[in-house]
């Protein structure tokens, strides 16, 4: 068994990718075949499998959810009563609780399993720089 | 290994934390270092990590999710079949989709890696008291 | 260790059950007690648990992801920019993002510990047929 606590760097909301940072764990692991546990120690962000060919659903994706969550600065937020930190603050919280918090990703002759099309990504939802702290176990 | 099934009852829509249970569990099984497995056995509530420092964002994550999904008695539920036990029946199956069913924590040292502010949560979606069923693995 | 790679057919949006496939390979692979993942290796469908009882819940769940995140001929959808495919495209990412890529169940004694209503189901987004590979692992 191998652990590996991966910082990224977060200047904004945002998909940052790390697919090959969990590639190069897996390989200098040695593990033969099992699962790969993706963790994200925070609140406030997201992990998210997501297409990595087109930016364009990137775009849409962050769109899409700034809709569905937007800005306690919008009309529709005036119940949020917690925003000790900012109009994205509650909105991140909502944000981590709908997207995964863990992954289970099988791996086998020191491949992880992904489909093509599939990149691993932490989904920043904090408009400040932050240090994010993702757990990886094999 | 080692498995626990961890009974919880609720007293209507809210969360309940269990962090220490699994705590105690993990702590008892002896494990050194793996993944635990949280898993709960119904389609009407969920699991969810979140923050356990200040009460109100759990205020406004109810908020949220009832504005998101409300109880079929909204007007906008309108195109809504399946009513056979009450205003909260399917609200609550739709946010049990939302919501993750398992999760995947890794532990190091006798220790669950959540973050400082990461608490685990059961969300119960009915109204009316239930007795729920979470399985716990290391 | 048993790895299994799923394939099933779509033809169109809805649920597909993959629930006697998955025990009829815990039960092949022998394993005594563990986790089984399961694991969809695409962008564009999710993986669900469910009640399976009741047809009118699936219906309905259908009916509020298809409301949440409208085709992209919807006027509410204005903004999105990636319609390469058909007005099921980017919506079928966003329901991806929102459900679950991975599951983890816990097993003992030959049996996945699901609860009596729980069913296991590939959630097709698109409006195509298409061949999905779902990974188990135990």
């Amino acid at each position: 068994m191998a652990l590996l606590q991966l910082a990224i760097s977060t200047r904004g909301q945002g998909l940052y990718e790390f697919t090959e940072a969990a590639r190069d764990f897996l390989r200098d692991s040695g593990a033969p075949e099992g699962v790969m546990t993706v963790f994200v120690r925070h609140t406030s962000c997201s992990l998210l499998i997501q297409e990595n060919a087109d930016p364009s659903v990137q775009v849409d994706l962050m769109a899409f959810f700034r809709r569905l969550v937007p800005p306690t600065t919008d009309p529709s937020m005036n119940y949020i009563s917690h925003r000790d930190e900012g109009p994205d603050d509650m909105p991140a919280h909502i944000k981590a609780a709908l997207l995964p918090v863990s992954l289970s990703i099988p791996h086998a002759g020191g491949r992880l399993l992904l489909g093509t099309w599939q990149g691993l990504y932490l989904f920043e939802h904090r408009d400040r720089p932050h240090r994010r702290e993702v757990v990886l176990h094999v």
